[in-house]
């Protein structure tokens, strides 16, 4: 557990820090949802600010006036046990409350909670306070791939800012790292803050595999096209090939040819493809086929635990092979912060690593972030195992 | 045919009324699309100027420079013959082009109008700008409805102005006027503005009927609920009736009970329901309904159009019996202009009358208005007939 | 009125009828429905035999024991007022009852009518078998419509049977008949059987027009099609464009291109198409889409009732412009029966002729078929006006 | 590797069982396909049939005349590899081939493979003869199941036969089985035939353990639903709570209250449910929840293999926390075959056990079931582990 002053530290941070990644948008970006997946900025915003009022003002600052009362009604996201919410596919409705007067939401909360904090403190508080900092920094993460969905769908493309560089890496050589047959220790050790579905440390037994040093680049995966990738089922899950037919998906997120070049979208702006940079907005579904087309196979969220101190990560989420399951001995926490994880532990696939969205201090050898199968909007590659 | 000075004047108060009924919008409050029958105002607002752009600026105005290549592509709306359109579905997903960009547009497009006008002009580019001009208003009104509907659907339900008037009159006492049998002319004559679908004036045969001088009440309808009409199968066509369960209608867009009494968004903000004021924001099943239950019925268009100089009508649109189809003769124009009416001839009822939405001089007792049967976002009432 | 003795032996005809239509059935053509216009041939088995049962025997026979109770549950359409219905869309779900028990079914009902109308009987007994019967002759038409779409969506399209002549003419020299403007009058005259929707005759006012002596044919369509019609959007209704478009509507229902030549399936198997028989098997919007291609229109109704007795009708269904609408002082009957045709006045189009499923004696003149704009699994063509 | 002779004599008695669990069939019942998840026992009967044609004797029977041509195309099921396949959804909308042609077919196809290994065979042979038979008898243990859903998805309720005990045994008292830390070896080993999901045999490392001797009752559920589980969102994962408030769950799949008193559909009829027998019919999100409520948790698949030979199983198949992965080393087979197992490990749980529809010798310990969380027509319920 930190101290108090570091905790505020962070808080005062963390909320800055939110505020910086939207100062491109207009004011009419902050509005829209084009896809259910992906909110309205204003609503990150709301909501993050909400999560302060609710699990802290509300609980330990005797006689705190909410800001308004029907906020929560409005940035409630799915705490069912909190109350009734706003259903998630209507958040793009709302065209209030307005941007700032959500600022001034934030700046109210955000003085509370400095002045909740300056006072006598317990470590149930500074815990929440712990929880909501990372909770904000999750929130980061989407805010700007949302961002990134909210203006790659527009039909005039716009450049977002030239600060967030997509590709900052050039792939070194392909390499094999080589683990050997054994018990390897998982999961979360140590006092540093981490969620509940990272704790409940244990061993696992690993048959001896290898894993790439690499991930896959956008020349590879343009091979994979190339060679009728997307048109030959049997590389693909039924449910996968389904979805490739249906929604017509004959390439990665945000790619589009433009005269016999590949191209893409990204924060700054159209850009043609780079090829040695790592592939990236890649389905669970298209990771997969890759690896199979190319004869090799993802690797589980294990044997990325246990090798990941031998290759660089971090720049890219990687699809792993495993399904989002509790450890064994998980518990989840007691009331409405019991929601956080472990309801989503069915129907989805363990992602590892981070990437260019995801706040600093903000991933770590054991953190497990989670994703439908089909989702794309998210910096989201692979790296090969065998 | 007007003078082109009286039509240019009509523009300009035209293009200003527009921007005055969006005047107490927040940024925010032009991006949105709640359901796809409601446009967000921003587009509402750029669609109108494309079309003066589309049809009279590329047309008449050599060597013009349009503001913006995509924005044809943006703000086109269903007009298949000009380009590939955005979905309509898809407009509250756009925030870009901004407001104030759109305002900009509009600027543009109103002076390179007034500056062609003020040239040699043709009897063609004063019936086409006639033609916009009329467009315009139409969207005015649609303009007021949608964000009606944008802030009553918010769960904030905020005041848009008070300066709209949504309950203008009083009923006055119910009375019947007699028509009887006879050849009545019916349509449009003389040299005025009016739209094709009013066109080829025609007699139609009429058996005697009576029409109410009053439109139905508030009071009166929740007679209707209060005995049942809502779950009374046998008052609704079997279409509606499928409506009313699968959408769980039972009671008026905008009505809800508190403190058991009836309240109702309006543009003034909630208010108790008034007994004597007409009631709106009825579907067609509902208005049938209603009259089937009273033991009446709706009058057909033509009856309405025979009988209007004996009643006061233009605080509501008034469902008729009538579908929307075309007259004898009914010659639609040539070119893009030729989609603007006659594609809609099938499965949509016409409404007469007006309501506080519609512009000045854009009704007469000539005007088709229609919509599908299901819809009650407009100001859509009822007047019997036996 | 008839006599009695005449119904009787009315009723008994077209219970045989009935069976003598579903005579080539396998037991498992009596159970599918491949979508949910067509119902099961068992279905219309029974519930034809169900009408009886509940409206005349379950009144009129005292002491009547049903043939089995929960049979009104399953036979029962769409009578709302009589009890809680299978779910249209669920009636290829039900394998029991079986087929063989049906039919007993229906010989134990016909069994009991017979009995009960050679006692004592009154005219409102009378009257009820009379539309029992008629109901029952819709239901023949159904029958082989339903039948001819099972078996024409069957990957193996097996022959029904020889004696079903689909193209019985040859169409004549094209040639128009006139009409002169004037006063005519429309509905149903006389003591003859009618339904409801064909009463309240009462005159109409026509502007002069000119009327095909024939129908439309397979090589004036082909025209069409070759000419591009099912893909220029300004042939169409805006809703009839999202429908080509969205189906992938390219041709009429059951033809197919096989060696570079036009087949279609028929109740004979497939067939080459033959040039100069009438088309069949439109929708509404195909003939609406052809007539505005040749510079034509499709008549009203009305126009197709006074004219009537000057060319050949009855081969098929023909599509008009007239929307589905209640004639002047038309009531709709007292109780069930009322639910009859009154609650499908609404987003239909009327249809005149009849074609070679209908019953003899089951059109007329003044007969009003109905159906909704998209339907062609009915033999429909049309005629053109001018 | 069996002999020969022993899988041909297999091979006979697995066809003759298909049949004789067909027989209280009634010609209809094979037609129908209520939901897309169940197919219509013709269909079983010919698919099954199919595979032996198509991969034995078109292979290795030299001028083996196919059945009928167009069966291939009727009875091919998801492998995209051989041919077009009829849509899944659409497999009840077809009348024929007829029951007794498919009677037929299964008897030639069975006759010419008796003569196919009356001859010379290879063990490439025998190996797809046996996959055949395993096939098959997977497809036994569907047709119960789907004749289940269709018989207790009609109205009238229909007894399918006396032979099906569905509750064959009593609940023992509960008692816990404890499992000590340590690595356990898991999959098949050994000659004997199994799936390729079950292949590679490998260690895993188990944290300590306990498992229910019995599975869970049915009066334990019961608790369940009268403690307002259905209702409680926090037993769930959010996906199925989703599932419960959409499809509006309240109750395993065919449970009804009569009287007071929890009835069930059986094959044997409506039963009242008897308090000590296991449950079934249970979705995984019910399973899960069920756990939840009680404070313990489903086993994963390893756990329940390891612990299996303690308690008694086979009656029930068994939700696990497992999500269906594959094993290290998984290697999916070549062709056709190869699209087997391997393209649906994806958002599905593994089930362990077996059922009293499974036939005999077709479960183990190692068998992996698996379905996604929310189908419940197979005989599934659950066993508790802390």
């Amino acid at each position: 557990m930190l101290l108090t002053e570091t905790i505020v530290d962070s808080f005062i941070d963390t909320r800055r820090e939110t505020e910086i990644r939207c100062k491109p948008l207009q004011t009419e970006d902050y509005v829209v949802q084009p896809i259910e997946d992906v909110s309205p900025p204003k609503w990150h915003l709301g909501h993050t600010t909400w999560f302060f009022e609710e699990f802290l003002l509300q609980k330990f600052s005797p006689n705190y006036v909410p800001y308004k009362a029907d906020f929560s009604f409005v940035f409630n996201s799915y705490y069912e046990s909190v109350g009734k919410r706003v259903i998630r596919a209507n958040r793009g409705n709302l065209s209030r409350p307005s941007v700032s007067e959500i600022y001034e939401y934030r700046a109210y909360v955000t003085d509370k909670i400095i002045h909740l904090f300056s006072g006598q403190t317990t470590e149930e508080m500074n815990k929440l306070l712990e929880i909501g900092i990372h909770h904000e920094k999750q929130h980061q993460e989407l805010l700007l791939t949302d961002i990134k969905f909210i203006l790659g769908n527009n039909p005039l493309f716009p450049v977002y800012s030239k600060d967030y560089e997509e590709n900052p890496i050039v792939n070194p050589t392909p390499e094999w790292v080589r683990i050997s047959e054994g018990l390897y220790p998982i999961g979360h050790r140590g006092n540093d803050f981490c969620f509940d579905n990272e704790l409940g440390s244990h061993k696992v037994f690993l048959t001896s595999f290898q894993i790439s040093k690499v991930l896959v680049t956008n020349s590879e995966f343009i091979e994979f096209i190339e060679d009728g990738g997307y048109t030959s089922f049997n590389y693909w899950h039924a449910e996968g090939w389904d979805w490739v037919s249906k929604q017509k998906i004959d390439a990665p997120l945000y790619w589009y040819i433009i005269d016999g070049k590949w191209h893409h979208y990204t924060l700054k702006g159209f850009k043609e493809v780079a090829p040695n940079h790592p592939i990236t907005h890649l389905s669970y579904y298209e990771a997969f086929a890759y690896a199979q087309w190319k004869g090799f196979r993802l690797p589980t969220e294990f044997e990325w635990e246990v090798a990941q101190n031998q290759f660089k990560w971090g720049q890219r989420w990687e699809w792993t092979e495993s399904a989002y399951l509790p450890y064994p001995n998980y518990k989840k926490a007691e009331g409405a912060l019991g929601e956080y994880n472990g309801k989503f532990m069915v129907n989805q696939k363990v992602l590892r690593g981070g990437s260019i969205a995801t706040p600093k201090e903000h991933t770590r050898p054991t953190y497990r972030n989670f994703f439908h199968p089909t989702l794309r909007w998210q910096y989201t590659g692979l790296r090969l195992a065998k």
